[in-house]
Protein backbone atom coordinates (compact mmCIF):
# COMPACT_ATOMS: atom_id res chain seq x y z
CA UNK A 1 0.00 0.00 0.00
CA UNK A 2 1.06 3.55 -1.00
CA UNK A 3 2.12 5.33 2.42
CA UNK A 4 3.28 8.31 3.57
CA UNK A 5 7.03 7.84 4.40
CA UNK A 6 7.33 10.42 7.58
CA UNK A 7 4.98 9.91 10.76
CA UNK A 8 4.54 13.31 12.58
CA UNK A 9 2.82 13.00 16.10
CA UNK A 10 3.31 14.07 19.79
CA UNK A 11 5.96 16.84 20.43
CA UNK A 12 7.39 16.43 17.22
CA UNK A 13 4.38 17.38 15.70
CA UNK A 14 3.40 19.90 18.05
CA UNK A 15 6.78 21.78 17.01
CA UNK A 16 6.73 21.93 13.52
CA UNK A 17 3.02 22.98 13.79
CA UNK A 18 4.59 26.05 15.45
CA UNK A 19 7.06 26.18 13.43
CA UNK A 20 4.49 26.55 10.11
CA UNK A 21 2.46 28.94 11.81
CA UNK A 22 5.67 31.18 12.76
CA UNK A 23 6.47 30.82 9.28
CA UNK A 24 3.14 32.14 8.62
CA UNK A 25 3.28 34.95 10.43
CA UNK A 26 6.72 36.16 9.66
CA UNK A 27 6.40 35.95 6.12
CA UNK A 28 2.50 36.92 5.18
CA UNK A 29 2.21 33.73 3.14
CA UNK A 30 -1.41 31.87 2.93
CA UNK A 31 -0.77 28.83 3.86
CA UNK A 32 2.40 26.56 4.47
CA UNK A 33 2.44 22.56 4.04
CA UNK A 34 4.63 19.66 4.17
CA UNK A 35 4.24 17.49 2.25
CA UNK A 36 6.47 14.36 1.20
CA UNK A 37 7.49 12.87 -1.82
CA UNK A 38 4.94 10.84 -3.27
CA UNK A 39 2.45 13.61 -2.69
CA UNK A 40 0.25 12.95 0.93
CA UNK A 41 0.14 16.44 2.62
CA UNK A 42 2.19 15.10 6.64
CA UNK A 43 0.76 18.87 7.76
CA UNK A 44 -0.76 21.95 6.98
CA UNK A 45 -1.54 25.75 8.61
CA UNK A 46 -3.23 28.32 7.00
CA UNK A 47 -2.98 32.26 7.54
CA UNK A 48 -5.71 33.21 9.73
CA UNK A 49 -7.03 35.67 6.40
CA UNK A 50 -6.47 33.82 3.92
CA UNK A 51 -9.28 32.50 1.73
CA UNK A 52 -10.46 28.93 1.94
CA UNK A 53 -7.76 26.94 0.01
CA UNK A 54 -8.44 24.71 -2.92
CA UNK A 55 -8.04 20.90 -2.59
CA UNK A 56 -4.53 20.40 -0.59
CA UNK A 57 -4.54 17.07 -1.48
CA UNK A 58 -4.37 17.64 -4.97
CA UNK A 59 -2.00 20.40 -4.87
CA UNK A 60 0.44 18.16 -2.88
CA UNK A 61 -0.24 15.76 -5.70
CA UNK A 62 0.84 18.46 -8.24
CA UNK A 63 3.79 19.47 -6.56
CA UNK A 64 5.33 15.82 -5.36
CA UNK A 65 5.39 14.75 -9.40
CA UNK A 66 5.97 18.14 -10.72
CA UNK A 67 9.48 17.96 -8.50
CA UNK A 68 9.68 14.85 -9.53
CA UNK A 69 9.62 16.01 -13.46
CA UNK A 70 11.93 18.86 -12.26
CA UNK A 71 14.49 16.78 -11.11
CA UNK A 72 14.63 15.47 -14.49
CA UNK A 73 15.96 18.54 -15.86
CA UNK A 74 18.38 18.86 -13.12
CA UNK A 75 19.94 15.57 -13.97
CA UNK A 76 20.57 17.01 -17.77
CA UNK A 77 23.10 19.35 -15.92
CA UNK A 78 24.60 16.73 -13.92
CA UNK A 79 22.85 17.92 -10.76
CA UNK A 80 21.05 15.97 -8.16
CA UNK A 81 17.85 18.14 -7.87
CA UNK A 82 17.17 21.49 -7.15
CA UNK A 83 16.91 22.93 -3.97
CA UNK A 84 14.58 25.58 -4.42
CA UNK A 85 12.11 26.22 -6.80
CA UNK A 86 9.81 29.85 -7.50
CA UNK A 87 6.36 30.05 -9.20
CA UNK A 88 5.10 33.49 -9.61
CA UNK A 89 1.76 34.56 -11.16
CA UNK A 90 -0.25 37.15 -10.81
CA UNK A 91 -2.14 36.35 -7.79
CA UNK A 92 -0.21 33.84 -5.94
CA UNK A 93 3.21 32.15 -6.23
CA UNK A 94 5.02 29.19 -4.36
CA UNK A 95 8.11 28.85 -2.72
CA UNK A 96 9.14 24.87 -2.24
CA UNK A 97 12.17 23.94 -0.24
CA UNK A 98 13.50 20.17 0.04
CA UNK A 99 13.58 18.78 3.28
CA UNK A 100 15.91 16.13 3.80
CA UNK A 101 15.41 13.41 1.01
CA UNK A 102 11.68 12.71 1.82
CA UNK A 103 9.86 15.37 2.07
CA UNK A 104 9.19 18.84 0.60
CA UNK A 105 8.05 22.59 2.44
CA UNK A 106 5.93 24.21 0.16
CA UNK A 107 4.65 27.85 0.99
CA UNK A 108 2.28 29.68 -0.79
CA UNK A 109 2.02 33.42 -1.02
CA UNK A 110 -0.03 36.27 -2.34
CA UNK A 111 1.80 38.48 -5.31
CA UNK A 112 1.69 41.61 -2.49
CA UNK A 113 4.32 39.40 -0.02
CA UNK A 114 7.60 40.23 -0.65
CA UNK A 115 9.26 37.28 -2.05
CA UNK A 116 12.64 37.71 0.15
CA UNK A 117 10.49 37.63 2.91
CA UNK A 118 8.93 34.91 2.15
CA UNK A 119 12.30 32.84 1.20
CA UNK A 120 13.98 34.08 4.28
CA UNK A 121 11.67 33.16 6.48
CA UNK A 122 10.89 29.52 4.66
CA UNK A 123 14.72 28.93 4.39
CA UNK A 124 14.40 29.54 8.25
CA UNK A 125 11.54 27.17 8.69
CA UNK A 126 12.94 24.21 6.89
CA UNK A 127 16.44 24.63 8.84
CA UNK A 128 13.87 24.77 12.04
CA UNK A 129 11.90 21.41 10.51
CA UNK A 130 15.16 19.53 9.95
CA UNK A 131 16.54 20.20 13.49
CA UNK A 132 13.24 18.99 15.13
CA UNK A 133 12.65 16.02 12.87
CA UNK A 134 16.50 14.90 14.14
CA UNK A 135 16.00 15.20 17.31
CA UNK A 136 15.27 11.84 19.19
CA UNK A 137 11.76 10.55 18.12
CA UNK A 138 9.77 9.33 20.63
CA UNK A 139 8.01 5.93 20.23
CA UNK A 140 4.59 6.31 17.75
CA UNK A 141 1.59 5.97 19.95
CA UNK A 142 0.52 2.70 19.98
CA UNK A 143 -3.63 1.99 19.29
CA UNK A 144 -5.10 0.12 21.74
CA UNK A 145 -8.48 -1.63 21.40
CA UNK A 146 -9.60 -2.56 24.42
CA UNK A 147 -12.95 -3.58 26.04
CA UNK A 148 -14.40 0.45 25.49
CA UNK A 149 -13.41 0.51 21.75
CA UNK A 150 -14.75 -2.64 21.51
CA UNK A 151 -18.30 -2.11 22.77
CA UNK A 152 -18.95 1.67 21.29
CA UNK A 153 -17.83 -0.24 18.21
CA UNK A 154 -20.34 -2.82 18.48
CA UNK A 155 -23.12 -0.79 19.16
CA UNK A 156 -22.31 1.44 16.09
CA UNK A 157 -22.69 -1.72 14.21
CA UNK A 158 -26.12 -2.46 15.63
CA UNK A 159 -27.06 0.46 15.35
CA UNK A 160 -26.24 0.18 11.49
CA UNK A 161 -27.43 -3.07 10.77
CA UNK A 162 -30.01 -4.36 13.82
CA UNK A 163 -28.79 -6.17 16.83
CA UNK A 164 -27.38 -9.56 16.58
CA UNK A 165 -29.48 -12.52 17.41
CA UNK A 166 -28.07 -14.21 20.55
CA UNK B 1 2.51 15.98 -37.89
CA UNK B 2 3.87 18.29 -35.12
CA UNK B 3 5.43 21.37 -35.81
CA UNK B 4 6.58 24.08 -34.20
CA UNK B 5 4.22 26.62 -33.52
CA UNK B 6 6.53 29.76 -34.71
CA UNK B 7 9.03 30.26 -37.03
CA UNK B 8 11.78 32.68 -37.33
CA UNK B 9 13.71 33.85 -40.30
CA UNK B 10 15.04 36.64 -41.99
CA UNK B 11 15.66 39.75 -40.62
CA UNK B 12 13.14 39.06 -37.31
CA UNK B 13 15.65 35.75 -36.90
CA UNK B 14 18.68 38.35 -36.97
CA UNK B 15 16.50 40.94 -34.41
CA UNK B 16 16.07 37.76 -31.82
CA UNK B 17 19.45 36.41 -31.51
CA UNK B 18 20.95 39.40 -31.05
CA UNK B 19 18.78 39.83 -28.40
CA UNK B 20 19.81 36.58 -26.89
CA UNK B 21 23.38 37.39 -26.91
CA UNK B 22 23.31 40.85 -25.37
CA UNK B 23 21.32 39.13 -22.57
CA UNK B 24 23.77 36.25 -22.56
CA UNK B 25 26.19 39.09 -21.75
CA UNK B 26 24.51 41.14 -19.39
CA UNK B 27 23.45 38.26 -16.85
CA UNK B 28 26.08 36.76 -17.50
CA UNK B 29 23.70 33.40 -18.23
CA UNK B 30 25.28 30.27 -19.65
CA UNK B 31 22.26 29.43 -21.98
CA UNK B 32 19.47 31.48 -23.43
CA UNK B 33 17.00 29.83 -25.55
CA UNK B 34 13.16 30.40 -27.01
CA UNK B 35 10.98 27.32 -26.98
CA UNK B 36 7.47 26.91 -28.55
CA UNK B 37 4.96 24.84 -25.58
CA UNK B 38 5.64 21.72 -27.79
CA UNK B 39 8.68 21.37 -26.51
CA UNK B 40 10.67 22.66 -29.82
CA UNK B 41 13.99 24.06 -29.57
CA UNK B 42 13.28 27.74 -31.98
CA UNK B 43 16.52 29.53 -30.76
CA UNK B 44 19.14 29.35 -28.53
CA UNK B 45 22.59 31.05 -27.71
CA UNK B 46 25.23 29.93 -25.82
CA UNK B 47 28.50 31.90 -23.97
CA UNK B 48 31.48 31.61 -24.94
CA UNK B 49 32.90 30.21 -21.56
CA UNK B 50 30.01 28.11 -20.96
CA UNK B 51 30.88 24.26 -20.98
CA UNK B 52 29.14 21.89 -23.48
CA UNK B 53 25.13 21.99 -23.23
CA UNK B 54 23.34 19.06 -22.40
CA UNK B 55 20.88 17.78 -24.91
CA UNK B 56 18.60 21.24 -25.62
CA UNK B 57 15.99 19.03 -27.19
CA UNK B 58 15.23 17.11 -24.26
CA UNK B 59 15.78 20.11 -22.06
CA UNK B 60 13.19 22.06 -24.45
CA UNK B 61 11.04 18.83 -24.08
CA UNK B 62 11.32 18.77 -20.26
CA UNK B 63 10.65 22.26 -19.55
CA UNK B 64 7.47 22.71 -21.91
CA UNK B 65 6.01 19.83 -19.94
CA UNK B 66 6.45 20.66 -17.19
CA UNK B 67 5.27 23.88 -17.74
CA UNK B 68 1.89 22.71 -18.57
CA UNK B 69 2.10 20.80 -15.10
CA UNK B 70 2.48 23.72 -13.55
CA UNK B 71 -0.43 25.37 -14.95
CA UNK B 72 -2.60 22.91 -13.39
CA UNK B 73 -1.35 23.59 -10.29
CA UNK B 74 -1.86 27.46 -11.06
CA UNK B 75 -5.38 26.69 -11.90
CA UNK B 76 -6.03 25.44 -8.76
CA UNK B 77 -5.40 28.82 -7.22
CA UNK B 78 -7.73 30.72 -10.05
CA UNK B 79 -5.14 31.60 -12.21
CA UNK B 80 -4.41 30.84 -15.99
CA UNK B 81 -0.43 30.33 -15.45
CA UNK B 82 2.24 30.98 -13.74
CA UNK B 83 4.54 34.20 -15.62
CA UNK B 84 7.61 32.89 -14.16
CA UNK B 85 9.59 29.87 -12.45
CA UNK B 86 13.03 30.41 -10.82
CA UNK B 87 14.85 27.04 -9.88
CA UNK B 88 17.98 26.89 -8.20
CA UNK B 89 20.02 23.78 -8.05
CA UNK B 90 23.90 23.34 -6.22
CA UNK B 91 25.48 24.30 -10.07
CA UNK B 92 22.96 25.96 -12.22
CA UNK B 93 19.38 27.60 -12.25
CA UNK B 94 16.97 28.12 -14.89
CA UNK B 95 14.95 30.80 -14.90
CA UNK B 96 11.35 30.77 -17.23
CA UNK B 97 9.56 33.61 -18.67
CA UNK B 98 6.37 33.18 -21.05
CA UNK B 99 6.36 34.45 -24.42
CA UNK B 100 2.91 35.12 -25.44
CA UNK B 101 1.07 32.49 -25.62
CA UNK B 102 3.18 30.17 -27.86
CA UNK B 103 6.44 30.38 -26.89
CA UNK B 104 8.73 30.60 -24.10
CA UNK B 105 11.96 32.00 -23.04
CA UNK B 106 14.55 29.84 -20.43
CA UNK B 107 17.55 31.40 -18.94
CA UNK B 108 20.45 28.78 -17.92
CA UNK B 109 22.93 30.47 -15.20
CA UNK B 110 25.31 29.45 -13.07
CA UNK B 111 24.94 29.27 -9.50
CA UNK B 112 26.83 32.39 -9.05
CA UNK B 113 25.52 34.63 -11.09
CA UNK B 114 23.16 37.31 -9.32
CA UNK B 115 19.72 36.06 -9.66
CA UNK B 116 17.80 39.76 -9.54
CA UNK B 117 20.52 40.55 -12.66
CA UNK B 118 19.48 37.61 -14.77
CA UNK B 119 15.54 38.04 -13.56
CA UNK B 120 16.10 41.43 -14.99
CA UNK B 121 17.80 40.95 -18.32
CA UNK B 122 15.53 38.09 -19.24
CA UNK B 123 12.64 40.34 -18.75
CA UNK B 124 14.26 42.86 -20.81
CA UNK B 125 15.21 40.18 -23.53
CA UNK B 126 11.36 39.13 -23.23
CA UNK B 127 10.11 42.41 -23.71
CA UNK B 128 12.52 43.35 -26.90
CA UNK B 129 11.62 39.95 -28.36
CA UNK B 130 7.42 40.37 -27.92
CA UNK B 131 8.48 43.54 -30.03
CA UNK B 132 10.57 42.01 -32.29
CA UNK B 133 8.24 38.95 -33.24
CA UNK B 134 5.03 41.77 -33.15
CA UNK B 135 6.66 43.91 -36.03
CA UNK B 136 5.30 43.48 -39.13
CA UNK B 137 6.32 39.62 -40.51
CA UNK B 138 8.50 39.66 -43.58
CA UNK B 139 7.40 36.61 -46.38
CA UNK B 140 8.80 33.49 -45.52
CA UNK B 141 11.07 33.02 -47.72
CA UNK B 142 10.34 30.46 -50.17
CA UNK B 143 12.43 27.10 -51.21
CA UNK B 144 13.32 26.97 -55.15
CA UNK B 145 13.90 23.27 -56.53
CA UNK B 146 15.81 24.56 -59.12
CA UNK B 147 18.05 23.04 -62.35
CA UNK B 148 21.14 23.35 -59.82
CA UNK B 149 19.79 21.00 -56.81
CA UNK B 150 17.76 18.83 -59.16
CA UNK B 151 21.52 17.82 -60.59
CA UNK B 152 23.57 18.08 -57.44
CA UNK B 153 21.07 15.43 -55.96
CA UNK B 154 21.04 13.66 -58.64
CA UNK B 155 24.73 13.24 -58.79
CA UNK B 156 24.50 12.34 -54.95
CA UNK B 157 21.95 9.81 -55.08
CA UNK B 158 23.86 8.54 -58.16
CA UNK B 159 27.16 8.24 -55.24
CA UNK B 160 25.22 5.93 -52.67
CA UNK B 161 23.30 3.94 -55.36
CA UNK B 162 25.52 3.60 -58.21
CA UNK B 163 24.64 5.39 -61.70
CA UNK B 164 21.19 4.82 -63.27
CA UNK B 165 21.39 2.82 -66.39
CA UNK B 166 19.78 5.00 -69.46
Amino acid sequence: MLEPSLDLYGATFDAVDGILHELLAKSRARYALIIDRKGFVLMHARAMWAPKPPSLDSFATLVASNYAANRAIANLFGEEGFKETVQQGSEVGTYLEELGTEALLVTVFDSGAQLGRVKLATKHAADAIRVALEATPEEAPVIEFNQDWSSSTAALLDGLFGTRKP
